[in-house]
């Protein structure tokens, strides 16, 4: 029997003893807010502090989310029964069932299924992915690796124009040889097709992979694998913008919603390899500048602030150089001054002289 | 040379002959505007009229978009020259440059720069992919199918949990193999993943094709000639609202905005396989409806009005029948009735039935 299925299994057991005896069921819920999440210095990623929140079966106020709680932990079993996997969306879907009898949904929307997939995840210790349950899936690798996966043998540098499909979780993936030395990770899809027309990643013998926007957990996942396992330095390439400082923050650190799953998630050595305000300089992007709107100005006071880049003097160099900039910088930009600029110029300069920020 | 480089000389060169000459330079450029599209019955898709727009260079209210035009045919060439592709957003950066002796740039927006793409496949009677000059790309694909592209050779029945990943422009990819009989193409990837898992394409030997939303033009494509080129009939698996009859619409007839490329991108024998009025009824969907918001009244209100609805009986009914109810079903609330619902009950028998809306 799996680890998952056997915790979830003892949670059920537990809860139907304590009813049987008469006494209060009872499941603790580490608090996930601000005020329970702190830096941690030695491991470099965000941490869930020690307070619980207890939650009561014959509560008023606790019942619905008691209930919640067990009936994902009943969703998530019959999942790995079978061996399936549900999308948050349908997972939503599922446990949206009518108590008999009564005119009352055991959810209504879809933020208290999430909320209570997360409180599984902190009650039981096992991530979504270990309880079968996904977001969606986004984004493309290329590079000299080749993996297993669902009995399939997949070399990511014989896929064409496309490139491998990321999956949503990667979890069952298993690393058959892996030649290339390092990860260039980039928000944009757009130049993950630059860099792979250009042959970058066989050129430097490294792994391009990317999403659109905001990173997917099974990116994520999948980039700590390569990095833990296998000790791949791992470059994020983003924009010159709060948004993509944001970005490679939540890589490297974790996330404050997410403090409880930090150690699984994040990248304690990622680098941020992405535009500079130097580069501005360097590369000429000045007349590429974007007056940066008031969230923009907002956003990257609320980030500079952040205890993970407070005593950070290159970081804080950095904001400063943006704020007294008034302006972002986009990725693209680098385009103005030739089509694969990028990938023969810029990219290559800035892994040789180290010249990213940590 | 290719087609497009000869085509692309071919307006320079007349227009650099026109100068000499001392006369005035001039494009015309199809109108694109609802005004000038029409529904063409024979065909099945929409088509752009004869009203023309005559451009001039010596015309001070016509001279920015004509050297728009222009640079965007200059950048294009370079791009041909070189055998590389430029993204939209690159496109805008490479084109964003000073006029020598002014404080002018040639465009200021994103939007201008996309128009001129748009003019010139109008003027050139070229694809923007023609062109080499892509949008973003996004989604997957799995099936029995065996494609080259870019020298490798790629089996979609062999791309583990993620499948391959489709790229913004598949015009140089062959089909060495199709054993496949038909295509599932859906709007939500976590579908996708839901039908690969259950290996839906392997057991009813069919494609399954996925973006996150609005289909990529990539998509389209690919859809266009495994329709076109291999006759294989495409099923489309949308929620049922009129976001989903919209990405349909655009799929089967083209849009509005490209009626101009209809032809190479419309799938006109493509049939509606998502959620229905009567599968509400059939599967019990009728708790999960969602009510509609007057955005949702408004879009279903413009749909129904449209010139290759309007007269398509099936498809009225359908729109009513949605109005009377006041809601909308997601396709994901088929997971209430069973994780593999869909893959064992749902999709087989609407295929079994023919059980679509043309």
């Amino acid at each position: 029997m799996s680890d998952a299925k056997k915790k979830l299994e003892d949670l059920g057991k537990r809860i139907v003893t304590e009813l049987k005896k008469g006494t209060q069921p009872k499941i603790d819920v580490p608090v996930r807010a601000l005020s329970n999440v702190s830096y941690n210095e030695k491991t470099k990623t965000l941490q869930l502090g020690n307070k619980i929140s207890e939650r009561f079966f014959f509560n008023v106020s606790h019942v619905r989310k008691f209930a919640q709680s067990i009936e994902i932990a009943k969703i998530s079993r019959q999942l790995i029964a079978l061996g399936k996997h549900e999308n948050l969306r349908g997972v939503f879907y599922m446990a949206k069932r009518t108590l008999p009898g009564t005119n009352t949904n055991l959810v209504d929307e879809q933020t208290e299924s999430d909320k209570a997939i997360e409180d599984l995840e902190l009650v039981t210790d096992l991530s979504r992915e270990q309880l079968n349950m996904n977001a969606n899936k986004n984004g493309s690798v290329a590079g000299q690796v080749i993996i297993e996966d669902k009995g399939d043998t997949i070399d990511w540098s014989k896929m064409g124009s496309g490139g491998w499909s990321i999956p949503s979780n990667v979890e069952g993936i298993s690393f058959k040889k892996i030649s290339a030395k390092y990860v260039v990770y980039m928000e944009k899809a757009s130049i993950w097709e630059r860099l792979h027309e250009d042959k970058f990643w066989e050129k430097h013998n490294c792994i391009i992979m990317s999403s659109q926007g905001q990173t997917t957990r099974g990116i994520r996942r999948l980039l700590q694998r390569l990095s833990k396992e296998h000790k791949l330095p791992v470059y994020v390439l983003c924009d010159w913008d709060a948004y993509g400082f944001y970005i490679y923050s939540v890589l490297k650190f974790g996330s404050i919603n997410l403090a409880h799953i930090s150690e699984s998630m994040a990248l304690p050595d990622a680098k941020y390899l992405g535009i500079t305000a130097n580069d501005v300089e360097k590369y000429g992007l000045k007349k590429h500048l974007i007056k940066m709107k008031d969230i923009d100005i907002a956003r990257l006071k609320q980030i500079s602030e952040y205890d993970w880049f407070k005593n950070n003097k290159r970081w804080q160099q950095e904001f400063k150089a943006m704020k007294t900039a008034g302006a972002k910088a986009e990725i693209q930009a680098l385009s103005a001054r030739g089509i694969t600029f990028i990938s023969e110029t810029y990219l290559p300069e800035k892994i040789k002289n180290k010249d990213w920020i940590d």
